[in-house]
């Protein structure tokens, strides 16, 4: 049996059985979510998440400049963090790079890399330099939770994929579909000249310059949110891990759904389903009681954050697919990519 | 210009400059140690480090088992932070994998992972897998200072590679070389006929499944020593970062060096230059006051820790070379290689 066969996600189930999470000191949470998290004192929280980017799979770098990957290459690991409704601190930068490449290159990249962590109030301090036959990006990213609180054995202020329950309304924190959208617009030289340069730009400058929803993480938590993931597989493929987590089922109603106007102006044949499969959007989407979604909703609308955009609730969970997008019809639209995972024949789950 | 003709710790430099240290959060130590280190709060110093493994350049499978490259890419970690003086505790692995490798190979690495995390006090909290064409492998691990003490001013209890003072004595806390050894005996089938195979085993384990010394890391600390690094580069090549660290030069009396028996028993002639700049032994050496050193002494032959063993002095920064080796003459010795470092012709500095 070859990891083809197998998939990403069912490898890491695997690898978690083969270590076990008990005995880990001060551990709240372990594999599984965007971060894992621990109490380094009784009055602190701290998360920590890693995420790497291959050269050929995850990027391009005739597509893509080295400024922007190394920004692409933090900012995954920063939305990881507000994900989880925590502040990025420090991130240790592993890079494995062929002996050809020219070291103002790496200088460029890691400019990019300081961009975004001085737009998200995190720093680079540490990491490792390795050579390689390819250019492979690993960055581990730890962070703080946003509220102090004493260790008085109430849940910690977080956000987790498994905090999801049967009721609860589905939020998102911005549009999309933009990513999906500009990475294809950088696979093809024909669309792109068939589209407005303003239009083509705002796309590819989403899928290379995503921006992390530090702010609304913070919001979500402060209103009483404990439920979110962000939004790389795709919106079905990441409201599924949150289902799986929660023991749960979700209903998206299609048309509540913010696609970003950009792909609607490009694609409009395909906009919905780049909105509810592209992936790397980096928006989080959210779980939680009605009055706790209305209390974000007014926090995030008073400081100027994009809105939050209710598309669905959850269920209890049923037979079938555990994320049903519904028609208008009321019967379960279907669509072909139902997230990215690596090993699956294609990328596809 | 390549990264081939500049180095691996000149980019480091480079790549340093480009991200300033100054604005972070809480930090006590950037780029630059064993691992960066900070304040989650007023009363706790916490360290990150990464490291990574790439097959071809730090590994080969044909020679190595899947469950000692596990062992290893996290014993080099826990190394780091035993270097600071710290605990290690929460480890993020992020997997590189060609998707032709068997899960069950996945598992055996896990397996290592595991063994070495249970023999240190740590757990894997998190990570990433991901498709790629090589098998890598990068380890971040973070630790907790041994001693909970409140920010008074006080310097906090750590190991640097910055803290050697001129008339400190440098020592090592066990015999060098048998890694270095053993990596030659996995390249030779011919010499690993020619040895005993209980030496050769002994030899082989020394590079395949390095004891990182945690527990010496703790008792340095405690008995007031304040400058430690863990041989990886070589005992040579990590002395000198101390010195460029620390603004000193310093002499090692090669008499004084503890060279591993096996290795003195399988390369009687080249027994001496092995110990010194070999490297990957994971020993700890350190630099402090006479009293300091004298009590750790106690401590560690007392514990049945393998005993510390002094091995010369540090000096005011001179001319020539940071490291001088000087022989029953007086004069100092020269070795063709002075540790490793990636990027550099032939790896040698």
């Amino acid at each position: 049996m070859s990891l083809s066969h197998l998939g990403e996600f069912q490898l890491i189930d695997r690898l978690a059985g083969v270590l076990p999470q008990s005995v880990v000191h001060g551990l709240l949470l372990g594999i599984g979510d965007d971060a894992a998290a621990w109490r380094p004192t009784a009055d602190a929280v701290t998360v920590a998440t890693a995420d790497t980017l291959v050269q050929g799979v995850h990027f391009d770098l005739a597509t893509t400049s080295w400024t922007d990957l190394g920004w692409k290459a933090l900012a995954e690991n920063v939305s990881d963090v507000a994900a989880m409704g925590c502040q990025p601190r420090y991130a240790l930068i592993a890079l494995a790079l062929p002996d050809d490449v020219d070291p103002s290159d790496v200088e460029a990249l890691y400019g990019g890399i300081r961009e975004c962590a001085e737009a998200h109030g995190c720093a680079v301090v540490g990491g490792d330099v390795v050579a390689a036959p390819i250019i492979l990006i690993s960055v581990a990213l730890i962070g703080e939770s946003w509220a102090r609180t004493a260790d008085n054995g109430e849940e910690p202020p977080l956000l987790t994929r498994s905090a999801a329950r049967s009721g609860d309304l589905l939020a998102v924190t911005g549009p999309l579909g933009a990513s999906a959208a500009g990475l294809r617009l950088l696979g093809s030289t024909t669309d792109r000249r068939e589209i407005a340069p303003e239009l083509a730009k705002a796309l590819v400058n989403a899928h290379v310059r995503p921006i992390p929803r530090v702010a609304a993480g913070q919001a979500l938590v402060e209103s009483g949110v404990r439920c979110a993931i962000d939004i790389s597989d795709g919106l079905i493929g990441d409201v599924g891990h949150i289902c799986e987590r929660s023991g749960v089922s979700a209903e998206i109603d299609p048309e509540r759904v913010p696609v970003h106007q950009a792909v609607r102006a490009t694609f409009p044949e395909d906009a919905l389903e780049l909105a509810l499969t592209g992936g790397e959007d980096y928006e989080l989407v959210c779980a939680g009681p009605k009055e706790a979604i209305a209390r974000a909703t007014e926090v995030l609308d008073a400081s100027g954050e994009p809105a939050l955009t209710v598309i669905g609730t959850v269920v209890p969970r049923e037979t079938g697919p555990l994320v049903k997008v519904r028609g208008a019809d009321g019967n379960p639209l279907l669509f072909g990519q139902l997230g990215y995972q690596h090993f699956a024949a294609n990328g596809k789950s």
